[in-house]
């Protein structure tokens, strides 16, 4: 499994990805998630991906060769006018692998499957976020929606949801997704540390922040254990049922 | 979806399951998925219901028909002399239902499906704790994992996992039950109200409590709004960040 989440804000962009593959439970290793194309004052593209590292590998790596052939001199990311443009050249990559792939797997128990946020900013426009889907569509996130999840979505989501708007810090942002993959990491063992967190504010054109937090990392531990000691606290502080409602009816 | 969930614990047992079906979204409907069968001074015995509505009424119909039944006088939740039979009874019930409709729902898109958490006490034993499969095959609650969940069940696990041990009282079990509900329906929409809250403390033989939280139940939502108050401020509360994490590296 793969947790990655991709946040945009007001001030920028907050991206992060964990570090475990596994092929079965008997079967765990550790990639980064996370790629970063970058060209300070020009653009900052950064990828977060999920589905079978053999597919996302080769949709990375078909990526990075496009942008050292003649052939694709004009339709690489380098080249990309727009990050509508970066999106479709993912999608069109996703689709070149499972082309070539997707018959051989189709009888496996792990069939093609290649997902990728997409985050960034091209100068001329905004900063915006993507996310592709398996079949190679995509969708844009907006004001009303402004996060992305690929991978083990569900138990990292109620505190992104409560705490997340567009006006949320950047900061904040990053503290809000770490919890966010620790609540996660608690309930699925096929997420795990490293977790590689970027961070790209808005117009900067480079990436303003990366970090990679290894297992054991103080800060990390020590926000985890505050958060759960915290939400005990606020639990024991919940009103009890009122007794009208637990007598037999 | 649905949403059920039971806790054993040293005191007694909590059972709750949400009331909602659904076929598509623009096809929901309430029904009660909570069945109790009980003999004040002999036995309790409270079945909660996942899967298509079908499947699950088909099971629960039987074992009512069976009790009424000269040729399953012996075979019955009545005649049963342990949980285990019981549990037993249902499996069988399922595999009944699944050889009648399994063929006639093979190319379904929603074939045949229904699973059972059963919790209760028959005179002469503890409390126990059992969930069934859709396969009519299942497990016993022990010492270790002390809660089964069925249906949309991970929104709503992290805070049972964090709140629940085998010595929590039930009013407390209660309460972190129906936040666990709370989280769920903020998170999935085809799980929802009205809930159904039941408690058979051990050794009491029939149910202590019983009560359905309805849309607007004011308890109810207190407790999600200071839940979601609390939890905001634990957030805030957080170390914020290292600035050493958040430097280009």
């Amino acid at each position: 499994m793969t947790y990655c989440i991709g946040v945009l804000l007001k001030d920028g962009i907050v991206l992060a990805s964990d570090s475990r593959t596994n092929a079965g439970v008997d079967n765990f290793a550790t990639f980064c998630k996370m790629t970063v194309f970058e060209r300070p004052g020009d653009r900052v593209i950064v990828l977060l991906s999920s589905g079978s590292l053999a597919a996302t590998q080769a949709v990375i790596g078909t990526l990075r060769q496009r942008t050292e052939s003649p052939d694709w001199a004009t339709d690489n990311v380098w080249a990309a006018r727009t990050m509508f443009d970066v999106a479709m050249m993912v999608s069109d990559a996703v689709r070149h692998i499972e082309r070539r792939d997707g018959e051989h797997l189709a009888h496996s128990p792990n069939p093609f499957n290649a997902s990728f946020i997409i985050g960034g900013q091209i100068k001329g426009e905004p900063l915006r976020l993507f996310r592709t889907f398996a079949e190679g569509n995509f969708i844009e996130a907006g004001p009303d929606t402004a996060f992305f999840q690929t991978g083990e979505t569900k138990y990292g989501k109620p505190i992104i949801d409560r705490v997340i708007g567009p006006k949320t810090s950047l900061s904040d942002a990053m503290k809000c997704v770490l919890v966010s993959f620790d609540s996660t990491m608690r309930s699925n063992l096929s997420v795990g540390m490293p977790i590689d967190l970027a961070c790209c504010a808005s117009d900067d054109l480079k990436l303003t922040s990366r970090h990679r937090f290894a297992p054991g990392d103080a800060y990390f531990s020590a926000l985890g254990n505050e958060w759960v000691e915290g939400v005990r606290t606020v639990f024991r502080n919940l009103p009890p049922v009122p007794a009208d409602k637990i007598a037999t009816s």
